[in-house]
């Protein structure tokens, strides 16, 4: 119960001054990722962005998500600068394999108490990766919610809009049977199975972040904490030149999640588990939890980040040009008639 | 500590196939919002909207927002169908005083273990108010975060985008000294106050959902639940027109905190406290709380939903069609030198 008395904002746990502060140190982080379209500054109602006219037909690719309970990592390590890195690399990618560059971002964080510096520190991930991304932070919510986060938590979304040519969408049409599918490698768990490896990690082997993974020789809160990959520099250009039919980016649900979603009707894929050695994190995880083999599949990426459907006369340049990229990039498997992902 | 044997990620808290039975129930709810600029269904990445041909030298205008601690009133009250609305028509003002209209949302809706149903009822709130505000609810994201929210608790975001000629960009720019302030009511706190709110009714008066309140005669749920009001079909005829100079969306900081904000470096306001009689749901928050009038103007939207500023020979039509659309209206106060708002 609370007492007699005056009762005003602050004292039910809203502070409108350093929400005011705060806001003001936000405003320089955004202005370092504004391009030329960007016609707005924080503090008006919404963020203005004007439509390029370079793009012929132009589509809005929009999507949405969150970071999940890698944000528990990060509480538990008090890092909270590689988060918002995270969130829009996930969103760039999920644009991407629709064949969308980004435009602009906006994030929600809600806080309950956090100490003064911690929401400063989340935004310029967020910034830094808008940057790396050449994508605007055009705005977003700060939002003060007590009772709703533990001490020095929250939670913390994403909205990215991107833009493509009308003919250069990617939505499936594109692929054929017998198309060979190309896969790039992720540097970890990028922001999925958070829920799983915490459990098993934190609970049932009663490791802490500082603790070192002895087969990675690396402290746990380093391997789980390792930001999620933007392959936007590296697909953008095959993307443009119309060299990939269709992507697929490996999240929440793993390969058999994911890769039909960039099928269409009628087509699956056939996936060579031999095709690549499956990274020592989530062979790690696995011991530790004495996790099946299907289930490592559905919930993590496996050391897949993306995938690329690629007509069979493109996959030597597509290999070369990732490699050339600098990334870690094989041929996966092929495209069959059927349904779903099969594991040969 | 997790005991011994297999793990997999139902026992850690997230269920997949629920996940994945839920999302095809909010397929449909998605579908009933399409227009024909929408072109992606649910279950690609990201969600695609053309770009309209028909607004010459279109900017988009994007906004950001939660429900803030409202939330937690419709937890107590398990009702779980009005949040949505409520989040929508927030963001749908605060792009309109920009001279937007709503082209498409996405949400983002963060759950720990909650009922099954309570995703879709929420979900049901966002399709019924982007339907009303005619705009493509085009994609989003539910987050299973076990350990984040309590039980039957979640948060819940939004992010919207829309369209203006950049002609038609609302400013400050156009604001002049001497221009009026047109009001026009709210229906009650909106989504605003009510980290305060709640300590003065729930825990400092000790009052349920279900208990009236005597003033009003009405309970304590349906008086804080009441939905926060969309303005567009009020006022985009208005802005369409060119009959406003500006607009102010007032939400959290009250009539000082966000009308100063659509008036140009230099210009400030007055407001005339005898034009309106503030509601009884402001005064009884107050005296239960003894909040001093200041707090209480800061906090809360005091009666005023948006404010509009007219050149002075148009208030009479702004008036006049303000009237027409069902709308209570006033002329608040004027637009003088200085800065900041004074309540005269």
């Amino acid at each position: 119960m609370a007492g007699k008395g005056t009762m005003d904002y602050r004292s039910a746990g809203v502070d409108l001054d350093r929400g005011e502060r705060e806001k003001r140190g936000l405003s320089a982080l955004l202005s370092a990722t504004k391009d030329a379209n960007t016609l707005s500054e924080l503090g008006l109602f919404g963020g203005l962005y004007a439509v390029p006219d370079s793009v012929s037909e132009p589509v809005l690719v929009s999507s949405a998500d969150g970071v999940g309970t890698k944000l528990k990592v990060a509480f538990r390590s008090r890092r909270y600068g590689t988060v918002g890195q995270d969130l829009v690399n996930h969103c760039v990618n999920d644009i991407l394999v629709q064949g969308a560059r980004p435009l602009f971002f906006l994030d929600y964080l809600a806080v309950g108490h956090v100490e003064e510096g911690v929401v400063g520190e989340v935004v310029s991930g967020v910034a830094l990766a808008c940057r790396e991304n050449r994508c605007a932070l055009l705005g977003g919510e700060t939002a003060q919610m007590p009772d709703f986060y533990g001490e020095d938590e929250f939670d913390l979304a994403g909205f990215i809009v991107g833009i493509v040519p009308r003919a250069g969408i990617l939505d499936g049409s594109r692929v054929r049977a017998g198309d060979r599918l190309v896969a790039v490698a992720s540097n970890g768990l990028h922001t999925n199975g958070y829920s799983l490896a915490r459990r098993i990690v934190f609970e049932r082997a009663g490791l802490s972040t500082d603790d070192p993974v002895e087969a990675l020789d690396r402290p746990v809160g380093d391997v789980l904490l390792d930001v999620h990959r933007s392959y936007l520099n590296s697909f953008l250009p095959l993307v443009e030149e119309g060299l990939v039919s269709g992507l697929a980016h490996i999240t929440g649900g793993g390969i058999p999640g994911n890769l039909p979603r960039s099928l269409p009707e009628g087509l699956g894929a056939r996936v060579s588990v031999d095709s690549w050695t499956v990274p020592g994190v989530f062979r790690w995880l696995q011991d530790l939890g004495e996790v099946e083999e299907p289930e490592m599949r559905r919930v993590f990426n496996m050391g897949v980040g993306m995938i690329a459907v690629v007509p069979p006369d493109r996959v030597r340049d597509v290999l070369r040009h990732l490699s050339d990229a600098g990334e870690d990039a094989w041929e996966l498997g092929s495209v069959a008639e059927g349904e779903g992902v099969e594991f040969v």
